[in-house]
């Protein structure tokens, strides 16, 4: 199916950053893609439209209620000069389960792959080429109906905004310090932890503050029932290395269904590495450290891809993990994953996404 | 302490809505007072505008990342012409407990009250007078800074709109059947249950709906831990009338401190009624009932005040509360509080504010 896409082209396109001073998520491309949704008239008036402010009503249900979902994925530069995309459609399809959580509409995942792909076409440019960068695609849907009664919003608004970012290991891949948090919760089942929707992310700010105070970059959550269940780290997914089988929790219904811990077990099943997923506490990990079978723990997400953990702080002690150094298989497991996504490593699970796209530099 | 607010008074005002066609939360008046934040300027530029659109980045992070906390309270215009609110520095108070919990900054409660003071002043010929009706007041705080990584946002505004509201019980009160939610869960201790943030709300919409289904009017929601202990219903606190004892869920860290919760059991110990603050399970209230010592139950908001409940549908079976009638507390209790809000009855405890505002029809 084709979808007529109206275009209206910017006529000041913004100077591009440096690629060695990009960061994460600070600029912009010079478009955006937007579509509309009313209950009645379904999603409609798919557009690209120069990058810019959108206008609310102050009583737009995003503000009070919270009704929001989104996505996060990127564009890479091949050598070769090809623009990939990494398992674009399992994006669609978890926004469409995050939409479904949040009580909103389900999108044409077609569409926003055809808005997508038209966007990436416009703004092609402004995918960086140094190593490690690569163009970050934010698809999000918000409630906009200007009504204070809490109810689902007959309306809302669809946009991928695009921003270009830098290598997230400018110096080289470096484990992080994580910080067990035994007073927060990120989420329980019955709840939304398995949506990617705002509040998640919100409600995580305070412990974050907390871990950055003890000198750790994450949290390591645990589940708010037993509080002693491992679930995620930070925003990311986790893995953990004992007695030569990756232990990872198991989707139980508070925690995200990752793309990129799909694509590490996935990697690690063709490795023929064991995979469990299974119910893991911070206690089982404590005692494997103990007698010295935890070789290695490391998030998945698809900013940094992989994020080794070199330490585990906690109320009951700190613990070191590979002498705080990456280890091999976090490394192997990077190396492979960036590797498939730049289109340096042959993909032979159809992850790679080819745009059909003249390489604009 | 005097604050600056500058005031842009609206040309174009809008037609009010009939009073007996008001709704809730579907028409605003024609002013809004707005404050902006930005890390090192702290919050700045207090002022009245006309009631207008928001323009945001697209990557503001509320779109993104759910920063964002918020009040209701009401104005009412009393008998004698008196413009009274209902213990508005509590809800300025919580706002900062809410500020707090989401890592966003406190807001000068008395800037806000000065701003609000001044916003019904302008805008007071929008409270409405047929009975039952009043002016609702939305403070809220969103995070406005454009960027994806996810930390606090280092900017924010502060606004208040106003919207004229209906009586809530046009036909007089009325008990509603409420759903016994045993999958969905609101909020769990080390979450941000306690704090009046939009994803509380968007998380809550499923579960409202499939009580719906069932012909509810609201959630009854349990513990994400136990899944037995009784939190809030709907949007609202709720109180059971057992034994001739009033029994209350605690405040343990996962509903909300109402401002109507507290009022109802200030008003219940002044007329020694005893209140209990505690766990209470759904099998004590099913076995209560059992052997007929559940005479009442009912909710507490800003919005309805008081919400008796007149059966329970669960799982296990359905009962009936009090015949399915508005039980003698719950009427009592709606009438007293009513009254103190319209001016109607004495105020012993220090709850209503007099606007000293020229009581423009």
């Amino acid at each position: 199916m084709t979808y007529s896409i109206e275009i209206e082209r910017s006529t000041a396109p913004k100077t591009k950053p440096q690629e060695d001073q990009l960061g994460f998520g600070k600029h912009f491309t010079d478009h955006m893609f937007v579509v509309d949704y009313e209950t009645g008239k379904g999603w409609h008036a798919p557009r690209i439209v120069p990058y810019q402010g959108i206008t609310l009503d102050p009583a737009a249900k995003i503000f009070h209620y919270g009704q929001s979902v989104f996505e996060g994925l990127k564009a890479y530069r091949a050598e070769d000069g090809r623009l990939l995309l990494f398992r674009p459609q399992d994006n669609f399809k978890r926004l469409n389960l995050s939409n479904e959580r949040m009580h909103m509409p389900e999108i044409d995942a077609d569409l926003a792959m055809a808005g997508l792909q038209e966007l990436i076409r416009i703004d092609s440019g402004w995918i960086p080429s140094a190593p490690g960068t690569s163009l970050y695609i934010r698809p999000f849907v918000i409630a906009t109906e200007p009504s204070l009664g809490v109810a689902p919003s007959a309306k809302y608004q669809f946009l991928i905004i695009m921003s270009p970012v830098g290598a997230y290991y400018a110096e080289g891949i470096n484990p992080v310090k994580i910080y067990v948090e035994s007073g927060y919760v990120r989420a329980v089942k019955g709840g939304v932890g398995t949506a990617k929707t705002a509040g998640n992310y919100a409600s995580g700010l305070k412990a974050q503050e907390e871990a950055a105070k003890r000198g750790c970059a994450q949290v390591l959550w645990l589940d708010g029932v037993h509080r002693k269940y491992i679930e995620e780290v930070g925003s990311m997914n986790v893995f953990f290395y004992i007695d030569g089988k990756v232990v990872t929790p198991a989707l139980s219904g508070s925690i995200l269904d990752g793309i990129t811990r799909r694509s590490v077990i996935a990697l690690l099943k063709e490795w023929n590495i064991p995979v469990e997923e299974r119910t893991i506490s911070v206690d089982e990990l404590f005692e494997a450290h103990e007698r010295g079978a935890l070789t290695e723990a490391f998030g998945s997400g698809t900013a940094a891809v992989i994020s080794p953990i070199g330490a585990l702080y906690s109320e009951n002690g700190d613990i070191e993990i590979g002498g705080g150094k990456t280890g091999e298989l976090a490394a192997k497991v990077y190396d492979t994953l960036t590797g498939i996504q730049y289109g340096r490593v042959a993909d032979p699970f159809g992850w790679t996404y080819e745009l059909q796209v003249a390489a604009v530099k």
